[in-house]
């Protein structure tokens, strides 16, 4: 293919190089070895001859993130990252804002899961690649410790998953497209929304109702259903407001997603929490048609959130995930092939031999709300727990980070002498800055 | 908003549903609670009334996988699993076909690294949330091992992550946008194209020359390069080849980065793991202006890849990924948190206190190609080996999966009278079935 003209581009830093023209080759140039290429059909580039393509290559250095990496937001610690956390250096600080049980020492794992693990180590059986769903008989123990006889389950039905967080990441990935929306619980754990969006998933809000324990508002949360809502996401018990489901409540949301054939993902990481004499059903138990992934892990329960060990259960109905959805999700597990082998290889004996008597410790989170009314020196929830940290040195997670403004959110995994210092501060403060209205005599009594 | 006229769809069962005009409540109907909808100002369901939206709702159960998870193709397992292997019952199976040098037994890790394990676990200061990029302490000590004066590493250059293979995930997430495209060896390793095919991105495979130890065929390499090109993957030292690239060479590789200006995503995962007296330097050691991506992890060199400890040092040139690709990286790890923090508590250990002894031990790949001229019973290499199992009950992988038809890979991590075996087998077999051509009398000889 002849081509008697020529063009030649200049390079970034106005050096005019010259090309070849039909196998003749001129005097290459540049910059610091930077081609200069141009529309010809050969290109000497540095005195060698090589094809020329006709798309124009880059002169100069430009490396941007990605759309996904500018999309992946964490609320919780965009909100952090900005605010001024400067404690009083008279009062030691206290932090009430993470879920993390670890942090003050007082809420260890039980003994019996540490020795799991330093099995699993000294047994040298599990340093392998696991299968990417993981290893048949953790799945299988995982699968004998949920199942029951309303929703029941096999090694099969069972994946395991670098924590809870990947769990959710290939439930919300294997349901969705990008343009599909997920219905998600306000107020809520923002992890659902980071995961979602960094996919070009849209997130519709369902809300809560203070008045009502937490309950979903159902009517809300059917009005919000379209045809492109692929997802539920149920949060049961309650991050972060620590509620839990009746029965008859689990029952009702089910009817919505039958209604209207929408898959349910279960985030049950905080299942069994409850309060001694409280029941916990688990959503699939309840369901006789609609389909759900139940997302878990040990992070919660076994105290050890760092070893990030989940698992997701299939909880299929009248086979509408059918073996698509389920080769989907183990397609997606190679990908980066899950769970630490060493916490895999202990998971069997983490399950089945943890005393009862370690379970009926609890990890609970109060909600407050602040009713900004009575405190017209705060902008917002944001401000106040700014304002607070910087007087009192407590430190509790403004509820703006689960989309829900005026509240704060406060965890209860600390010591009990350190919780209730938190209390006298957090009381003393509220005093300082309460204000009732002129027809309200009532004092703040929390 | 009145509408006077309604619209009533009937449901997947046939059965035709009223619904509400206006507030007036018609029989509600349906089939097993199924909502009948239409384009209705309110819509009665089961009794109650809701606002209807004018968008249509699913009225049967249809859960397709997204379109991630379609695109989600693993090529060893899909070649694998389309092989009937069925092993010669009179000959035990001899397995030289996955890179897990675990296996076997006979290539345990090191004492120092099992101790390190059981420190971390026994401390129990590593069982809570590591930050998502990783401990301090701990990408500081990865930081420490692989620094040197040409390629200088602080803690906030270190990653870590689940596993190598989220640290490439996480790099090619960050740089690459669906569109782009990025360059691969061939043969290589599948996973790359794994993950970015399942995140719409392209995947161009540049040409290695087996008569030149593998090296790059560098003109074909940068015939290949356009503006969509958003990454050069150089996978060093080579899986499947088991090949190490000349300083001279790597150079070369660096140049070509240099004048289109594409990042390097530098896979050395196998680094350092090279015969004594050879040299296996970095790239990043080597690049002067080109900035990289190094992906690497305990999986080889320390014999654990269960284990799932992976990082990326990030090797900025002339701030071309500033600020802007470190936080792209940052919000990545937010999704699924990263590495198990037993593994990361440990890290620091096992970088320092692992003898260079235990190093001198070497996991080796070969490539065996094979003159399908002469083998005329057979159709391909997933032929051969699938006959390979059958006959002689030793497997290896056809290196169709690694993009290279008509080699296979043997791995050597085997116990050394089991390859021996496997050699004798395999040799027999070529003897059977080796065709000279009528003017070629040399015999097979490997």
């Amino acid at each position: 293919m002849e081509n008697k003209s020529y063009l030649v581009k200049m390079n970034g830093n106005g050096v005019l190089g010259k090309a070849a023209v039909n196998g003749k080759t001129l005097n290459g140039g540049g910059v610091n070895g930077k081609t200069v290429h141009g529309s010809f059909h050969h290109v000497s580039v540095n005195g060698s001859l090589y094809p020329a393509k006709t798309k124009s290559r880059r002169q100069r250095w430009e490396v941007k993130p990605s759309e996904m990496a500018n999309n992946t937001l964490n609320p919780i610690r965009a909100i952090v990252d900005g605010m001024k956390l400067s404690p009083n250096p008279d009062k030691p600080m206290i932090a009430l804002s993470i879920g993390d049980p670890t942090v003050f020492g007082n809420l260890p794992t039980d003994e019996a899961v540490l020795q799991a693990m330093r099995d699993a180590v000294d047994s040298q059986k599990f340093n392998g690649y696991a299968p990417s769903v993981g290893y048949l008989k953790s799945r299988e123990a995982v699968a004998n410790f949920y199942s029951c006889s309303q929703a029941p389950l096999e090694a099969d039905d069972v994946i395991l998953t670098s924590g809870c967080s990947q769990a959710i990441d290939l439930a919300i990935s294997v349901l969705c497209n990008p343009g599909d929306n997920i219905l998600v619980p306000c107020p809520g754990f923002s992890l659902y929304k980071t995961l979602a969006v960094s996919m070009g998933i849209e997130v519709k809000l369902y809300n809560l109702l203070p008045e009502k324990s937490w309950e979903i508002d159902l009517q809300h949360l059917e009005s919000l259903i379209d045809e492109r809502t692929s997802c539920l996401i149920v949060t049961n018990p309650s991050n972060p407001c620590g509620s839990v489901f009746t029965k008859e409540h689990l029952q009702k949301i089910i009817k919505v997603a039958s209604r209207h054939c929408v898959p349910i993902l279960a985030d049950e990481i905080y299942g069994d929490m409850v309060f001694p004499g409280c029941d916990c059903p688990s959503m699939a138990s309840l369901s006789s048609d609609v389909p759900i992934l139940s997302c878990g892990g040990l992070a919660k329960r076994w105290l050890v959130p760092g070893w990030r060990m989940g698992w997701i259960l299939i909880h299929d109905r009248n086979d509408v995930f059918g073996s698509e959805i389920r080769q989907g999700l183990m397609k997606l597990t190679q990908r980066i092939l899950g769970a630490c082998s060493i916490v895999q290889g202990a998971l069997e004996s983490i399950l089945n031999n943890t005393p009862q008597s370690f379970y009926n410790s609890t990890i609970r989170f109060l909600k407050v709300g602040i009713d900004m009314d009575h405190f017209p020196d705060f902008k917002n929830d944001v401000d106040f727990t700014e304002r607070l940290v910087t007087e009192q040195s407590v430190f509790c997670l403004p509820a703006s980070a689960f989309e829900y403004p005026n509240f704060f959110r406060i965890v209860v995994t600390v010591p009990e002498e350190m919780m209730v210092e938190a209390c006298a501060r957090i009381r003393e403060f509220c005093q300082r800055y309460y204000r009732p209205s002129s027809c309200d005599s009532n004092d703040l009594d929390q």
